[in-house]
């Protein structure tokens, strides 16, 4: 059997979990397709973050502007590219990390909930990709990026956790959702999306590596 | 045998590889502590960072400003104290991750190498809990910050990996510097010191995480 290395697009929307990616569900998806042999492209979309928080008042910074793309390379180490640079076919699967970046920066649903819009560009990738049969990844709160792009032309199974209220906006926005525990996975096979609660439901940062490393290995396995 | 559950305090510098805390490090670090059953009591100087670089680019931003302690608090989820306001007493064990910002921002190492001085809140923490005989680990560059620290009194054998110039540095501050892999952690049994190269010359992010669960349990059983 030959050994052909996978190639992952990891999309990042920031660094930190108030208003860009999850920093540690980053880290943990890294570190699951480091040791499935799979080979991360990590990128993100052009623009700037809807607004900087401050992680140690837990407050904006109305002063401050930060790029997505720029924020996202300390995550990443500098190896990072634009998303605009990536072509669906040029992977063999897309992965969403969590955070708020997910729904302040490659969409709207922390300001408008199930009447969210998604970023273009990244709205665009992942058509592409679910045209061209790529599996796609999402976590924590990333899923309802699948619910808005997806939700009523597939209908996908997807999860965030338990969360009742966001629950309910995923099912609104015309997918399906299913309850899901940390260090689980939900898979739909048919439309080739798998998705993890992460930080949703997580007590601990080794709940969220130990959910991380089923959900890629799910990913990988479509 | 009742179990105790060991507070670490972890000292970051910052938020991204190039100016502050290496991110991939510090991560590996709170998840070998979270499955170690222990206790992070996550911390950062005061002050603003040396500078700030986009890792986009690769280059400093002149204009940008930001604080060690906010940066830091991104790593933290926003669960970040002042190390101005833990004693050395009320933890069992120190643990400084590494990335420039331990050379930068907790030392003037990247600038003034074997001549650097630490930072004041940072030395005096550091000394404090070795005269309370509490186990002091660093990661990738920050065992320097021990070598300026202890090196002319206690002569502490530590290591960065195998970095010739480095390791000269490191000597010349009254250190000892011993090559170590990896995967692997140096310890110290006398000094009570733990340290591990991490991306000094670490190939992959499972290498670090590998590297951070061996440090972290010798760290703990000191």
């Amino acid at each position: 059997m030959q050994t052909v290395t996978k190639k992952v697009a990891v999309i990042l929307s920031g660094c930190g979990v108030f208003d860009g990616s999850e920093i540690h569900e980053a880290c943990a998806a890294l570190l699951a397709l480091s040791r499935a042999g799979a080979e991360a492209v990590i990128c993100a979309p052009a623009g700037n973050q809807m607004h900087v928080v401050n992680h140690l008042a837990g407050e904006p910074n109305e002063q401050a502007t930060r790029s997505i793309l720029e924020e996202s390379a300390r995550i990443a180490r500098g190896e990072i590219q634009p998303l605009a640079k990536i072509k669906a076919n040029e992977v063999d699967a897309v992965l969403l990390p969590g955070g708020f970046g997910a729904a302040k920066n490659l969409s709207t649903f922390a300001v408008n909930g199930d009447q969210c819009m998604v970023n273009e560009e990244v709205a665009g990738f992942l058509k592409s990709a679910n045209k061209e049969g790529k599996p796609i990844g999402a976590m924590c709160i990333a899923p309802v990026i699948l619910a808005r792009v997806f939700g009523n032309d597939l209908h996908p199974r997807i999860t965030i956790g338990n969360d009742p209220t966001t629950a309910g906006m995923i099912n609104n926005m015309g997918a399906e959702h299913v309850d899901c525990p940390a260090n689980e996975a939900v898979v739909d096979q048919e439309n080739k999306f798998v998705t993890t609660p992460a930080y949703m439901t997580a007590g601990s940062i080794a709940e969220v590596f130990d959910g991380a490393a089923v959900f890629v290995d799910k990913l990988l396995a479509l």
